[in-house]
C-alpha cells in the first residue's frame, strides 16, 4: 500500500491523472471489457448506495413514488419530438436482432440473420418518450394529475471519450418524470426538484452549488427550460451536477397526452423531468480529495469511523478489544458506522495509509500506552490532524467531530469556489482570466451566436444564468448589446 | 371501482385470466409498447422495493456487498462456456450499431450503416461471463478470496410467450456471484443462499417452499448443481421462486481465473451464483390472493393499515380526525405503515373495495357512533372478517393482528400445498393424479431420458429432488430401475 500511495499522481502535477489514479486505487471503479462501460466496485457502490438512499428519502418526502419503465425504446418513439431526436439519436445503442446461432465453422456464435427485428429498439438514453407513451393511458382527467414518478435505472449513451463516473456510456441514475395540469405547477415542480438536488449536494455531499438556468445552447433536448446545479472542482473547472427540466407540453403533444380540465375542456398535459447520476461520484471525489487519497463527507461515508488497535501480542490485542467493544456498540447505536480492524495480516502503518486512501473521516488508534492512560489517538481525515483524547466521553466527541468535518470540507470547497470566481468587464479581460480557471461572471447579450463564438475562441461555455445574486443589467462583453444580468462562464467537465 | 371489481375474473372460472386481471386492476403492472416488456406501476414497485430492502439486508448480514457490472456483454464472452452459450444464445437482444441518422426521405431516423460495431454486444441475460472476466483481475492469491458480490440489475431474455412478472423479456433481479478457494466453501455458499431465499419466502412472503436440487435437465446452463426453492400456486402448479448454483470451476476455466493457494500452487477458483427476480411478485400474488383482489402479507405490504373515516359533515370528519391522529402517530412510531384516507371525492364503500383489491392487510373504519362508543370497526383482509373493537389499546391489537395475518396466510398456503401433495407408486397412477394438479412424489431412475419421456407424455417436470424429508430408495415408476429417493413432479409456470 505504501508503494501504491506513492504511485498516486499529485494534483498539481496532473489533476486529470490524479483523478484517474484515485478512482482505481481507492477501489471505486475500473474499466470493463466493453468500451466506455465501467465496473463499479463494492467500495464505490457503497458510496453510491448511500447517495441513493438519501435522495430516495428526499424524493418520497416531496410526494414522489418509484416505478419502472422498459429498458428498450422503439426507434420511432425517438423521432416523435423534433428537438429530442436531434439530441439523442446520434449516440445510442441499437438492438437489431433477437437471437444468436452457432457459427457454421464452429468458431462460436454469430447473429442469426433470420432473427431481425421489424423495428429496431434503442437502449434508453433517457426515458421521456417511453414514459409519455405510457402516461397517455394513465391520464384522462385533471383528477389523474399530478403524476409524480421517479425511476432508478441504467441508461446508455454512446460516448466517444469517456472518463469513469464523469462520462461513461452506461451510467446509473434516477429520472423523475412528472405530469401536471398547469404550466405553473410544472414549473414549480422543476424548481422544487432543483432545490432538492441543491440541498442534497450541499448537506450530504458537502459540495456547494450554484443554482441557475441553462442558456438555449445547453438546454436539454426537448425542454423549454433547463435548471441546473453547477459545482466547481479543485482545478477550477465546472461540473454540471444535476438538472431539472420544464418540458412544457412538448412530450404531451408528441405522444398525444391530453386531459379534461376542470372546465371540461381537453388540454395537453404539462411535464417535467429531472435527474442525477453516478456523475455525482465524480463531483464528490474531485471536490474534496487530496494527494493522500479520497476525502469523504461523513454524511455519505460507508465507514465513518475506523478503529485500529496497536499491539505486540495477543494479550494486548484482547485487552484493547475488550476496551473498544463497548465503544463500538454505543457508536453503532447512535447510527454511526464503525469498523474495528483488528486483522492480523496487515501492520498498522499499512492500515492507516489504506483508510486515508479510502477517505474514512475519523481514525482512532489505540495501543498499550493508551490503555494505561485511558486515552486514544484521533486522526481526522480532512485536515490529517492528530490529537490524543480521553477515552471517557469519546463517543460524544466523535459525533461532534463528524459534523465538524462535514461542515469544514463544505466551507473549504465554498472558499475555494469564491476565491476562483471573478467578475470581468471586457472580452480581453475574460480571455485572460478564463485561462486561470474558475467561474467568470460576465455580461452576455443572450444570443446563441455570441455564446458559440466565446466557446470556439476560449473553450468556455455558459454554465448557467444564476437564479440568486446580482441581477444588475449591463452590456455584453463581446457585442456591447444589452445584457439582463451577469452569467457564469467556465470550462467544464 | 365497483364495476371494475365485478370485472375481476373468478379463480374457479379461469385462474390464468384472474391473474392477468388482478395484475392490471390492482395497479401492479401493465404491458408496454415493447413486446414482452412490462411497466411496473408505482403500487407494484412499492411491493418490489419492500422485497429488495429485506433481501438486501439479508445479503449484507451474510457478508455480501453490492457492486455493478456492465449491461452489455461482448458476444464472444457468451461462447466461452460451452453449456452456458447453449442456454442463453438463443434468446438474447443483440446490439449491432451505435448510431441513428435522419432518414433521407425525412420520415424519421434510420440505423446508420456506418456505425456498425466490430463485435456485437448482447444485453446481459445473466452476468456470469462479464463478471468472471472481471474477477480475473481481482483474484491472484487465496488472500483475495472469498469474493462475495451481489448486483441489483435488469436483465433481458427474448421470451416468445410472456406473462407479467412470471415471464417477461426484461426483468429486474439480483444476481450474487461469489468466488471461493475451495469446492466445499463454494458448495456451502450455494446452500447458504438457498436457505436465505427460503427464509425470505416463508417469513416475509408467507410462501412455503420446498428446498431441493434440480435434475440435470432443469439445471442452470453452466452449473454443476442447481439448488431451488419451489412453491405451489393455488391452481396446483409449481413456481420456481429462486435458484442458487454451484458452478464448480467452469467459469474460472472459461475465463482463466486462477489463484495461488496456501501451498503456493495455482488453482482454478470455485464459483456460485444465485438470483431471485420480479418473478417473486407473481408467486406472491398467486399464492395468497382471492376473488376480491390481492392479499398481501403484512411484512411486505406498502400500506399495512388503512383508516377510513365515515362522516356526514365536516364537523364529524374533524372529530374523527382528531381521534385518529394520535393513533396514526403511535402506529408509525412502531414502524407500522398507515394511511388515513379522508379524501372527500370517494365514498367509503368505494374505498373499502379499492383497499380490498389492493390487499391492504387491516382496514379500520370509524364513524360517529364509534366515536360515541369509543369503538372502531376492524376488517382483516385475509379472512374478510369484521369486528368492532375498543379504541382503547387498539394499537397493540393491530400489531398483534398483523402478525396473526402473516402467520395465517402462511399456514393456509402450507395446508393447501399439503392437501395437494400426493405419493404415487405406478406411472398409470401418476398420469391420473397429475391431471388434478399439485405435487406428485414419485420414484425416478435418475436419467434425463426418463424425465424427458414423462414430460412429453404428461407435461410434468421434476421440480426438484427434495433436500429434506423421506429418503427411502425405491424403483422408478416408469422403468422399474433403482431410485435413490422420491422426487417432486409437477406442471409448472
Amino acid at each position: 500500500m505504501a508503494i501504491e500511495l506513492k504511485d498516486l499522481t499529485k494534483r498539481q502535477d496532473n489533476y486529470s491523472q490524479w483523478y484517474n489514479d484515485l478512482v482505481i486505487k481507492a477501489d471505486l471503479a475500473e474499466q470493463s471489457a466493453v468500451r466506455g462501460c465501467m465496473v463499479i466496485k463494492p467500495y464505490g457502490y457503497a458510496i453510491w448506495e448511500k447517495m441513493q438512499q438519501q435522495l430516495d428519502r428526499m424524493f418520497k418526502e416531496t410526494g414522489h413514488v418509484n416505478a419502472y419503465f422498459p429498458l428498450l425504446i422503439p426507434k420511432s418513439f425517438l423521432s416523435r419530438e423534433a428537438d429530442h431526436v436531434e439530441g439523442f439519436a446520434k449516440e445510442c445503442a441499437v438492438v437489431t436482432h433477437y437471437r444468436l446461432k452457432n457459427a457454421p465453422d464452429g468458431s462460436g456464435v454469430v447473429v442469426d440473420p433470420a432473427a431481425k427485428l421489424e423495428e429496431e429498439l434503442i437502449i434508453r438514453p433517457t426515458s421521456e418518450t417511453i414514459i409519455w407513451n405510457t402516461y397517455r393511458n394513465w391520464i384522462h382527467s385533471y383528477r389523474d394529475l399530478p403524476i409524480l414518478c421517479n425511476q432508478w435505472a441504467n441508461v446508455f449513451r454512446w460516448e466517444m471519450r469517456t472518463r469513469m463516473f464523469l462520462r461513461t456510456a452506461e451510467f446509473l441514475w434516477q429520472e423523475g418524470h412528472t405530469a401536471h395540469a398547469t404550466r405553473e405547477e410544472a414549473l414549480d415542480e422543476a424548481v422544487k426538484m432543483l432545490n432538492v438536488y441543491a440541498d442534497f449536494a450541499e448537506k450530504y455531499m458537502a459540495v456547494p452549488v450554484i443554482k441557475g438556468v441553462k442558456s438555449a445552447n445547453e438546454r436539454f433536448a426537448g425542454a423549454l427550460e433547463t435548471f441546473t446545479i453547477e459545482a466547481m472542482m479543485q482545478d477550477g473547472k465546472a461540473l454540471q451536477s444535476g438538472t431539472s427540466h420544464f418540458l412544457g407540453q412538448n412530450f404531451a403533444k408528441a405522444f398525444d397526452v391530453t386531459f379534461v380540465n376542470k372546465e371540461n375542456k381537453p388540454e395537453y398535459v404539462w411535464a417535467t423531468s429531472w435527474g442525477v447520476s453516478t456523475r455525482l461520484m465524480g463531483a464528490l471525489i474531485m471536490t474534496h480529495s487530496d494527494d493522500n487519497g479520497l476525502v469523504l463527507p461523513p454524511h455519505l461515508a460507508p465507514i465513518q469511523v475506523v478503529i485500529v488497535p496497536i499491539y505486540k501480542n495477543n494479550e494486548q490485542r484482547d485487552e484493547i478489544t475488550a476496551k473498544v467493544t463497548p465503544i463500538v456498540e454505543v457508536l453503532r447505536k447512535r447510527g454511526i458506522s464503525v469498523k474495528y480492524d483488528d486483522a492480523d495480516n496487515r501492520r498498522p502503518g499499512f492500515k492507516f495509509a489504506d483508510y486515508e486512501l479510502k477517505g474514512v473521516p475519523v481514525r482512532l488508534a489505540i495501543g498499550a500506552r493508551d490503555l494505561a492512560n485511558g486515552t486514544v489517538e484521533v486522526m481526522r481525515r480532512d485536515t490529517l490532524q492528530k490529537s490524543v483524547e480521553q477515552l471517557d466521553g469519546i463517543v460524544d466527541r466523535i459525533g461532534a467531530l463528524l459534523e465538524e468535518i462535514q461542515d469544514n470540507i463544505y466551507q473549504k470547497a465554498l472558499k475555494h469556489r469564491e476565491s476562483m470566481t471573478r467578475t470581468v468587464e471586457t472580452y480581453d479581460e475574460f480571455k485572460e482570466e478564463i485561462e486561470k480557471g474558475g467561474f467568470i461572471l460576465a455580461h452576455w447579450d443572450g444570443t446563441p451566436e455570441t455564446e458559440e463564438k466565446i466557446k470556439e475562441e476560449t473553450k468556455a461555455t455558459i454554465r448557467c444564468i444564476p437564479l440568486d445574486g446580482d441581477k444588475t443589467p449591463g452590456k455584453c462583453m463581446v457585442t456591447g448589446k444589452p445584457s439582463a444580468q451577469r452569467v457564469i462562464f467556465a470550462r467544464n467537465y
